[in-house]
Parts: C-alpha cells; sequence; structure tokens
C-alpha cells in the first residue's frame, strides 16, 4: 500500500481556507481520492479541548512557550490518532492548518524561536512534512476587514495589525526557502483563478501519486 | 533582595503528601518565612485546565508525547505567572509535584525518554532546578491501598500496578543520581518520625537562606 499524500492549506485571517478546502475536498471525491480532512489544532477529542483552551480569550497572560507546547502536544495527539494512520492507509490527508502556522504564529506572531519549534517539530514528526503546502496569501489588513462579522474574535484574532503582518511575513518567507513544496496563492484574485490553481496543483499531485 | 528557595514534594499514590504539606507549611508559617503552596500540574487558571485534561479518564487513547508535551506546557505557564515571580520576590515556593514527578510518571510510567524530558526541561525552565526534593518513598502496594477510597480513580491512578512500580523506581533512581538535592524519606514510618525528618531537612534550608 502506497503511503497517502500530506496536503496542508495554510493562511492567516479571512484568506478564504473554508471556501478553498471545501473545492479541494470535492474535487479529490470527484477524483475518487480516498482521503480524510481535518483541522489543527485539533482533528481528536483531546486535540479539539486543547484547541479550545488555546483559542479562548483569558484573563490570565499566556506565556508564549505554553502556547507553543499546547499546539504541538495537540498536533502529537492529532498525528498518532488521525494523520499517520491514514497516510498509512494510503489515503490523503487535506488538513486546514499544520507545522507551517506555528512558524508563523508562535515564530511570527510571538517571536518565539524558529530554532526552539525546529526542536518541537523533531520530537513530534521525526521526518514527516506536508508534501504539499498551499499558502493562500492576503494583505492582513484585507483579511481582517473579510473576517470580521464571522462571530466573536478569538485569542489570536483580538491581536493587533502587526501581530498579522508578522505572521504574513513568516508565512512567505517559510515558502520563499523551500518553494518546491509551497505553492502561494494569490487570495486577493478572483476565486476561479484560485480554484484554477488549486486545481492544477492537484492534477500534479495526483500524477505523481 | 534574595531569591527565594524553591522546595517540591513528590511521590507516588497514597505516600501522605496532603498531610506533610500542610506539615511543612504550619512550619513556614511558624518561622516567619514567607512561601507560596502550590501544585503541578496546575497552578494557575490555564494550567489547571490543562490538568483536568490531563486527568480525566477518556475512550481516547492519549498519546505519550502529547501527554509529556501538556506537562511542560502547564510548567511553562506556571512558572511565568506563579513560580518565577514568587521566587524573585524572596518568597519560598512549596510545590506538591514538579519535573521529577514527570521523570517518574512519563519517563518510568510511560516508557518516554529521559532524553526527551531533559531537551524540554532545558526548554521550559532554563537552569531552575528545585533547591530540594522531598521524596515520600513508598512501595506501591501499600500506597494503592491507603489511596484507595479517596474517591473515583483519575487516568494515572487507573494504571496497573506495574505502571507504578516504574514510577517509584524512576523516583529512587534521580534521588540517588544527586543525593545533595534530594532526601528521600521512608513514607511508611510513623507520621512523628517522617516530620521529624522534615523539620531537619526545614531547619537546614532555613539556615542556609
Amino acid at each position: 500500500m502506497k503511503r497517502g499524500k500530506l496536503i496542508t492549506l495554510e493562511g492567516g485571517e479571512g484568506v478564504g481556507k473554508s471556501t478553498n478546502l471545501l473545492f479541494i475536498t470535492r474535487w479529490l471525491e470527484q477524483r475518487g481520492v480516498g482521503f480524510v480532512q481535518t483541522r489543527e489544532p485539533g482533528g481528536t477529542p483531546l486535540a479539539e479541548q486543547l484547541r479550545e483552551l488555546l483559542l479562548s480569550r483569558r484573563k490570565e497572560q499566556v506565556d508564549p512557550t505554553a502556547e507553543l507546547l499546547m499546539v504541538f502536544a495537540a498536533r502529537a495527539q492529532h498525528l498518532a490518532e488521525v494523520i499517520q494512520p491514514a497516510l498509512t492507509r494510503g489515503e490523503w490527508v487535506i488538513c486546514d492548518r499544520f507545522t507551517d502556522a506555528t512558524y508563523a504564529y508562535q515564530g511570527g506572531g510571538r517571536g518565539l524561536d524558529g530554532v526552539l519549534i525546529g526542536q518541537l517539530e523533531q520530537m513530534v514528526q521525526g521526518e514527516l512534512r506536508p508534501d504539499k503546502v498551499l499558502l493562500l496569501d492576503l494583505d492582513p489588513q484585507v483579511g481582517l476587514k473579510r473576517a470580521a462579522g464571522t462571530g466573536a474574535a478569538d485569542r489570536f484574532e483580538s491581536e493587533q495589525i502587526a501581530f498579522f503582518e508578522r505572521v504574513r511575513a513568516a508565512y512567505r518567507a517559510r515558502a520563499a526557502a523551500a518553494p518546491e513544496r509551497y505553492t502561494i496563492i494569490d487570495a486577493s484574485a478572483s476565486l476561479e483563478s484560485i480554484q484554477h490553481q488549486l486545481q492544477c496543483e492537484l492534477e500534479r499531485l495526483l500524477l505523481e501519486a
């Protein structure tokens, strides 16, 4: 049985991940590709409880290292229970955010050292990295306006614009450092153009599989 | 202002930590030593929520690495919010379990690599180590009998006896490797004899302070 592919969708607030995830999963269904759709932080009961703790607004100032360790705790559980078994069964895994988000939010946003994040990545993932990262890139000013009105802001969404500028810069730097593994998609383009690009990437991945 | 001392009380189930913690804190009050009493995992609202997730029994099999990262996430929060500020203010910190419990339960009990635990310890604590670890040592067969009937067993308490034998062995190995920092107290002795030993240790620590 050939190992499945791990495809992650990344990007800041309001870049259109939900809409495009739906497009991706419909496309995979049409092509008869077996897949699991999941998200981070979350994807298992325990990991979703950790997500709750991470996102909930609180009076307590959350220590950045504590936040980072909670993210990786959720990831370890998600990998053991969902992602690794699916890949082993030969299914694809389509994940709404993964470790690039940790480099972007906890690294870029919170200013934690990338070396520290890399140590935890190695500890939790071993050699596993996404086969393809689809990065929806957008000016945070535009993204936050789009995201406004989709419910009360969580602990991350209530950050200042400078935080989201750093998140975007960190995402772009990751993509620039390993262009073969990342596809940057201009999320300010028309939905038609975005989904045409997504389709091209999926076709390519399916040919490789 | 002189830095306070970090004193941790360690041991398996039913070794008498609560009774002896009360003895320690009363003794410190009588001597006029400013202190904070706290516990792990826990000690802050977020860390107590992580404790809940760690202890609650669940259908989901918890990944040992996820468990380990949750323990250190709670510890990072506890250190930043409670322990480090108290030590800086010159107060003593009396903590019901700390990183030795991680070596004992996640290392000994779950079989995780001590090197991995050491990496996380360094990441979260830097150079901070307890000034004194008071280890209440007891045959787990005896301890579990004592602990029975003090409420429903949590996710750790519901482990098999072999787990607790490994926990005890790991605790003793830690103490044997750094005898100057550990005091092993025979928890099968009379309460009078245990508290006499505790008092001697506290006197010594106060003289050093």
